[in-house]
């Protein structure tokens, strides 16, 4: 029996494990720890733990007392960025340890911004740089990127009330971030507080924007006031609204889809990297917590990405490559086409927009397309590596 | 003096080609018949031909008796599928050699469709063999379509009244091909005899197509009823137009244009490799009407596309494979941003149309990407070879 967990179960010397069956890579992280059981998240119960050392979660699973009273669990890990559904107060009284995997997708979330822009910048017929990018919330979304946005040349202004200048760079007012040509959103939701996020984007704010401004949500729905969004859509008609979040989701206002220029089912931050990152980020948690060393690193399970590589020569416009490569990468009208086509059929909101979500077909991260440059194309090589590529020279 | 000249300009042993400054690789083709003159093609004129054997032209060159009487030209080529700039009855007349490059610029015209019937079944979340395609004209542009769609799995169904099943495979009514998902038209533009295609495409034909069909029109803009087309956009909001030719361009219909899904400005055909292929083309016909040896082919001569290489893993999912390596290869969407963003803003719609047309970025067709696949993933082989990709197993 392991050293760090000689207190309780003298009877039995294996380390009991239960995750949730959706965790991927769970065997691979934690089959070392011991012996692990895979559940069904949404039907979890205390019954189900009366042998559990460790319970790994995603958000369908409830974890409060009625789950973990009498049971022996030590130490809980959600592969989620959300703790919404962790009572972690509950968890504190009693030292149960405690991990969740804050910004894991955030990359993923990234990429479907700027598949969004260039959409925007081919049917403006303009280039990435032309374009000045408000950016509300700068935490791990919001900063990579604000990261990304410099690093290909747009200009950039942020807001965060939370934040220090010396941590994500320079900070504005909202004001001043709502004359961007695009405003993207990353807050959470908060009702309450000093700095509410609860339809920060209404009536008002929509107004003082561009009428051709551009508004990205991919946060949380009830950030914008999703009324008024639509009424000022049907009386600017040049203004821009991609949503892949939605007041009321999953019963959304299937007029207000029609009026976006992009929709997509809350899948914003849906890679199959992001989940496994979230599966290594609670590993590293569980071996801190128990003193164990972090032996295994995700870079040893990424499994190959069905776009391995896409090769340029000096002749292709660095706007071109850009696309292309963004695109191949994940093409945001893909999932649009797909929302609007099921929601127009559905007979069921709910049940067909959480169907598209659990059927997403899992896309890779940017950060797993491998783009050939010749050696000599400096600039190219610039710009695709700081779009985040897996850029060779050769 | 080369034995196929001697009869004329027995005082000058130097073969001189006269040609428009816009044909590519006229010197690395033409070189080795004799001397090259390049002259702009708006504004040849007799006297530039006083010394000329061969006359080289682009369709902004009118060829008749007033250009060529009083000139030694024995050979005309023009690097263009249509001939109405040349008065072939007086060439006939003079026992002037004559040659066009007939579909030179089908396999664009093919990209191009391809491009647009992605971002249909994109749009609708089905895949490409969901769809029906109608073609009517079974020509050099049509038949290629038609061989490159079936070997796609879609269901074609063509017309074409001057051609045999023999010839372009089963034929049937125009009726027929109407009842398609998408009707996509590649007949010249014809105002007489037996089967006029002027407003083929009228009022009562759109009503015949279903009420979410789509009409792709890249032949000549007359073909469709503009005005006809415009009245059934407004009362079928899920009728999918897609223009690249209109009716009077370059003073087209902005209204129109507006109630269209993909509009571009008649540049379908617009590629380096079809023009280049013009070239070849009636390089090939001067060699045979001189009695040479044909010693070049455009292959020593292709520049390297900008993008040279997509590599797809056993992983990717095949319908994932093909809307990739055909829109890295031509996206439709940029040029639908470029002519949307020009024409609204344009003082003067004949030059907008005529400078996009002019300033056009020449792209290479979808032959030269060349396509990695695993050597084991048979299917998607196939079907990136019958889209006519340049597939590399491994
Ligand atoms: N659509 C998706 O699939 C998806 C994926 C990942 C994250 N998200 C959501 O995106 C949001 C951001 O995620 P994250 O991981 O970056 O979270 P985070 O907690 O790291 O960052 C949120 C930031 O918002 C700031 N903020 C709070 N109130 C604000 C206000 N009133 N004005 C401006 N900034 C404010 C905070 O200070 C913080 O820096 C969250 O709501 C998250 O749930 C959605
Ligand atoms: N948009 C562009 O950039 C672009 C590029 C290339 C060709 N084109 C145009 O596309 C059209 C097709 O080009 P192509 O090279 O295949 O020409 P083509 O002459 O090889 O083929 C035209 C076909 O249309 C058929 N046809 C004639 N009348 C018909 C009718 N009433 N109904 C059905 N079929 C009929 C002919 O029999 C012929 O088979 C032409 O009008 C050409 O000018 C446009």
């Amino acid at each position: 029996m392991p050293q760090w967990l000689d207190q309780t179960k003298q009877e039995d010397s294996t380390v009991h494990i239960v995750a949730d069956e959706n965790i991927p890579l769970i065997e691979q992280f934690f089959g070392e720890f011991g012996e692990i059981t895979r559940l069904p998240g949404r039907s979890m119960k205390a019954s189900d733990l009366s042998n559990a050392d460790i319970l790994l979660v995603r958000s369908v699973t409830e974890v409060d007392a009625s789950l973990l009273a009498d049971t022996p669990v030590k130490f809980v890990g959600t592969a989620t960025i959300g703790t919404d559904h962790i009572d972690t107060e509950y968890l504190d009284s009693k030292g149960i340890g405690f991990a969740s995997a804050p910004g894991c997708n955030a990359q993923a979330v990234v990429d479907y911004v700027l598949s969004a822009l260039s959409v925007i910048v081919d049917s403006r017929g303009i280039e990435f740089a032309d374009l000045s990018v408000g950016i509300v919330g700068v935490g791990n979304v919001g900063l990579l990127l604000r990261q990304r946005l410099e690093q290909m040349g747009m200009t950039v202004k942020a807001t965060d009330p939370f934040k220090e200048e010396e941590e994500v760079g320079e900070l504005t007012s909202l004001d001043d971030v709502l004359s961007c040509d695009v405003v993207s959103l990353h807050t959470p939701l908060e009702r309450g507080g000093e700095h509410p996020t609860w339809h920060l984007i209404n009536e008002a704010r929509l107004k003082q924007m561009a009428p051709d401004a551009c508004l990205l949500n991919a946060c949380r729905g009830a950030v914008v006031d999703n009324a008024a969004l639509s009424a000022h859509l049907k009386q600017a008609p040049d203004f821009v609204a991609i949503l892949d979040v939605w007041e009321n989701e999953p019963e959304l206002d299937l007029e207000l889809m029609e009026l976006c220029s992009l929709a997509t089912p809350h899948i914003a931050g849906y890679s199959l990297d992001g989940k496994m990152k979230g599966t290594e980020l609670i590993y590293q948690a569980a071996c801190g917590y128990f003193g164990l060393p972090v032996r295994l690193k995700l870079g040893q399970f990424l499994p190959e990405p069905g776009i391995r590589r896409v090769d340029f020569s000096a002749e292709v416009p660095i706007h071109q490559a850009l696309r292309t490569a963004i695109r191949a990468s994940y093409e945001i009208r893909v999932d649009d086409g797909v929302m609007r086509s099921v929601m127009r059929r559905s007979q069921n909101l709910r049940e067909s927009f959480d169907r598209m979500r659990k059927d997403y077909p899992l896309r890779r991260d940017t950060i797993n397309l491998r783009v050939g440059v010749p050696s000599r194309a400096h600039d190219l090589q610039d710009v695709l590596e700081a779009t985040g590529f897996d850029v060779r020279s050769k």
